[in-house]
């Protein structure tokens, strides 16, 4: 479960006094906080406790993470010439803390790691905007506008986000994660021409490594077929979406990721009880990894999170 | 064009030195904010200058509109004995000054008038969080394990509304919508159960009155087959899903409303014609209202608003 690790007490006691960034860059503590949620919740798998922001930091851009509102940028990127200035990533260089992370993980750790980066869409709409935005206007219209100057920074974005996921694998990450968090903001056609032919070149670029590649987004019901065709393995898949309508999506041989809403997790034991049954059921027990359809919400209780869990790994195909 | 208003010159020039509530509750300024996008854009129908949050306001609630952000509500509704505190509307007390600015409108307005209200949810997810929210989380969980206090705001909401359109109709709208703007953040069987029941009866509520109505959400890929089941004559879809595609979710019987990415309008021309005749293709020429498939984003340009219009109507379907 994405970020479970952030609304859990000793990830507060850990995160005090300190920035989310300078988490990430110090392994011991970027490595326990990425501990902390399998130890309190069983888990199947950790993933590393990361922002999509820490390569394009690392490549020199000047970011921070402010608190209650997410990543700013101090230059937001808006023409060719802004886009020219994006240099490579080296990871040895440029991400070395994430990489001893990781080799600090795999000495303990008893559950596989999942490594990840932000897709070049969802990035560029930090980059452009020059920190969240609700509809990403600056950013579509730069696409519309200036194809070649999207083009390029679609190309500089991808090639750091493959050096960045291929080192995370040398490293030692046993799967990876493409999240492209505001994907479900493209019309399926601008996804095709505009987005998912550098999502393609990310997980297919990654395919002699051997390693699961799950993609991920959110309102993305109408591009669940284009995602199957991005070379993932594995589609993330939101609540809006019934599982078994989303599976028939996909299509077979790409498995299915998710999809129970976070914020029934907030409900009654039997309310979510009921509600994780039914991702298990339309899921049918194969080709599904069972996870919420985006990240846990603030006030969400561990010692509910942590039944569910249980509840999962109790349920078995046919029994209900 | 919903909103179509606020990214003009002349609409800036009128809102100068007051607030979004004192504009929505001055009958003239009100009427005049509603012509303007007529009068520079041509579109064919006048959609009323208000605010979901001005019935709430009439009702005797703390609500301001604070810009850039968006409603604040003083003292958010969190619980049974808050609800039971909403009363009830009645439109010449609490809202007079929307009934006269439908009034004025009547005299001189040579295009229909659409009026509108927000739908319960969407109101329940304003005055629980008390503001705009990213998850609704509060919201949800009022809803998941509270379902009687659930039920109680639901109704009281959905009895204001209903009062509040049927007043709208009777001082002279032509039409009404009833937006519904986070309803896409629920998963289907939650809104089919949590939540159209009241959307239901507010427009099944109005069936009398002999006006088009028009249900609007966005996100709603999976949802159009529910709001068709609402008793509207008219669903709004957004850009997300391909019209032809929501059109056969809709079903026959139902017109659909949309859906041109309202970033589209920041491309250059030939990008923006090439979308919307992509739009008015799929829509099929019959039963479509064209339109964006969200409000008009800040930055967009009139003059370029204007000749999408001029496009519009001089499309013929089977002339491409």
């Amino acid at each position: 479960m994405r970020q479970a690790g952030r609304s859990l007490p000793e990830y507060r006691a850990l995160k005090r006094g300190r920035t989310i960034l300078e988490l990430c860059r110090t392994p011991e503590l970027a490595a326990e906080a990425t501990r902390q949620p399998v130890t309190r919740l069983g888990v199947d798998a950790a993933i590393l406790f990361s922002d999509i922001v820490v390569p394009l930091a690392g490549m020199g851009i000047d970011v921070s993470i402010a608190p209650g509102v997410g990543p700013v940028f101090a230059q937001p990127l808006r023409s060719a010439s802004d886009v020219a200035r994006l240099r490579p990533l080296e990871a040895d260089r440029d991400v070395p803390h994430v990489l001893e992370t990781v080799s600090l993980l795999e000495a303990g750790l008893e559950v596989p790691l999942i490594g990840f980066a932000g897709a070049p869409f969802t990035l560029a709409c930090y980059l452009v905007e020059g920190g969240p935005s609700k509809y990403h206007s600056r950013t579509k219209a730069l696409m519309y506008s200036e194809p070649a100057t999207w083009a390029a920074l679609m190309d500089r974005l991808t090639d750091a986000t493959l050096a960045y996921l291929r080192a995370q694998v040398a490293a030692g990450v046993d799967a990876v994660q493409l999240f492209d968090s505001w994907m479900g903001a493209l019309a399926p056609a601008d996804y095709r021409s505009r987005s998912l032919p550098w999502v393609r070149r990310i997980l297919q670029g990654l395919g002699d490594l051997g390693v699961p590649r799950i993609l991920f987004g959110v309102g993305t019901g109408e591009l669940l077929d284009l995602m199957a065709a991005s070379g993932a393995d594995v589609v993330g898949v939101d609540w809006r979406v019934p599982l078994d309508a989303a599976r028939s999506r996909v299509g077979a041989g790409v498995a299915v990721q998710g999809n129970l809403d976070p914020a029934v997790c907030l409900a009654p034991w039997d309310t979510l009880r009921a509600s994780a049954l039914d991702v298990l059921l339309r899921g049918g027990g194969r080709g599904h990894v069972f996870n919420l359809g985006h990240g846990v919400l603030p006030d969400t209780d561990p010692a509910i999170l942590a039944r569910l869990v249980e509840l999962v790994h109790s349920w078995e195909p046919g029994v209900a």
